[in-house]
């Protein structure tokens, strides 16, 4: 299970505050903190500062790897940042948030995968925009892949987001995306699936509920990698309970380990 | 969503003291407060009376039916018992609990079913034992299916348990369950699949956190039938979520309603 630590992201207001101040501290403290509770990547994205994103970008990388020896996931829709991340980091294999299949985010953006050799998110989303139906979601998944595979990428670093729709707009997104997990899992042997969940729950109550709830399905479904905070204990615990009853943990000795810590109280 | 209300049975220490003490009005109060907690049958099991097992399901039938009009799933190991129960019971369709692939089990009660043209719970077992890989489960289910449509028996009236056994004893048990689930529904479109949970947690710590999250990735590979104590908010509002995330609550609203009445508090 690949977990990406999601905290990192001037869109979050004490990250926007950090970043401003330059307070390095604080933002180191966030990274170590989603290490400890278990992050294996440490997701980047300073997205929101527009002109200051490439030299903050930099800045973060390297305050961020001062700290941890966790690899990092370079997030920016601008893939001048990408490379700037990329090529600052110095922490194991890095990831790149994300590729799509639009023309341009494939050309620009394919390159820096092959450069850096790193794992990446891939967006199911084209040209015409997002998917309508799950044959427009597997039919992009099936183009990225052929595409990355194609260009040597192997599919143990591809990490697919089928892109998560409210339930709010429409009550079949969810088993349309369990459905699309399972399907990739099997068509594509070896490759990986992905999402962040908060879209899943937009503008329903109790959204903790349904995010925690969608995720435990989509691990029976197959899905192997969640961005996430991994330092909500709640999810953390719903994670080391859905991969124990899978068979992912070895004489149920990290659910036994999370109970003595008190991760189930 | 088919929900076994389990609380009625006699292996549970208040329940067999009611049942010694006579006390209808407890046995009562339990069957009601499974009702309101959305059960959609009320299980019935003495089976640990062994001789006064026939006078007390008849008993029990007779009280529960004074203040509820679900329909009573009839619990033995005795098919005595059950014909007892069923001969008894005027609350729609009954349903028997249950049928397996042994000989005599099935030579005994499958007659009860067309009798009283009950739904009916059956469990993949056979003469040489419990399935001892998932192979043996389908091979279980496929028999026991077969024999009961042979018999006019509508797939809609089967809820096939595929026996859940502990992942203390096997941490591929619950994957093996999940992915026999799925077989199952999509070999037999119309056939319900239902379990127990508890069995998957035995001999574990935080069996509560186990139970549920299998219940949860169980509903996520099709499994549309829990025997469980509906009246534990925590399992209730786990099965609200997932059946929202589902696609099974339209525009939300029984989400929205158990919000507003504090399910997810």
């Amino acid at each position: 299970m690949l977990i990406i630590g999601e905290l990192i992201n001037t869109s979050r207001k004490p990250i926007r505050e950090a970043v401003e101040k330059k307070d390095a501290e604080y933002i180191q403290k966030i990274a170590k903190a989603q290490e400890e509770a278990g992050a294996t990547y440490i997701d980047v994205n300073c997205g929101t500062l527009l002109e200051q994103e490439i030299p903050t970008m930099e800045w973060l990388v390297e305050i961020i790897e001062q700290v941890t020896k966790l690899p990092l996931c370079i997030d920016s829709p601008n893939h001048l940042a990408l490379k700037a991340g990329l090529a600052k980091t110095k922490n194991g294999k890095p990831m790149i948030n994300s590729i799509n299949d639009e023309t341009e985010r494939m050309k620009t953006v394919l390159p820096l995968i092959k450069e850096y050799n790193a794992k990446i998110v891939a967006l199911c989303v084209e040209d015409a925009g997002m998917p309508k139906t799950n044959a427009d979601r597997l039919r992009i998944a099936d183009s990225i892949i052929t595409k990355l595979t194609k260009e040597g990428i192997p599919l143990d670093d591809i990490y697919i987001d089928p892109l998560i729709k409210p339930l709010s707009a429409g009550e079949k997104h969810g088993i349309e995306v369990l459905e699309a997990v399972q399907k990739i899992m099997e068509s594509y042997p070896g490759v990986h699936t992905t999402c962040g969940l908060s879209n899943i729950s937009y503008s329903l109550p109790a959204r903790k509920v349904l995010n925690k709830t969608f995720m435990i399905q989509l691990t029976a479904r197959g899905m192997d990698s969640f961005i996430l905070d991994p330092t909500n204990k709640e999810m953390r615990a719903a994670l080391v309970a859905a991969t124990t009853v899978l068979g992912q943990d070895r004489f149920c000795r990290k659910f036994i380990t999370g109970f003595r810590q008190g991760l189930f109280e």
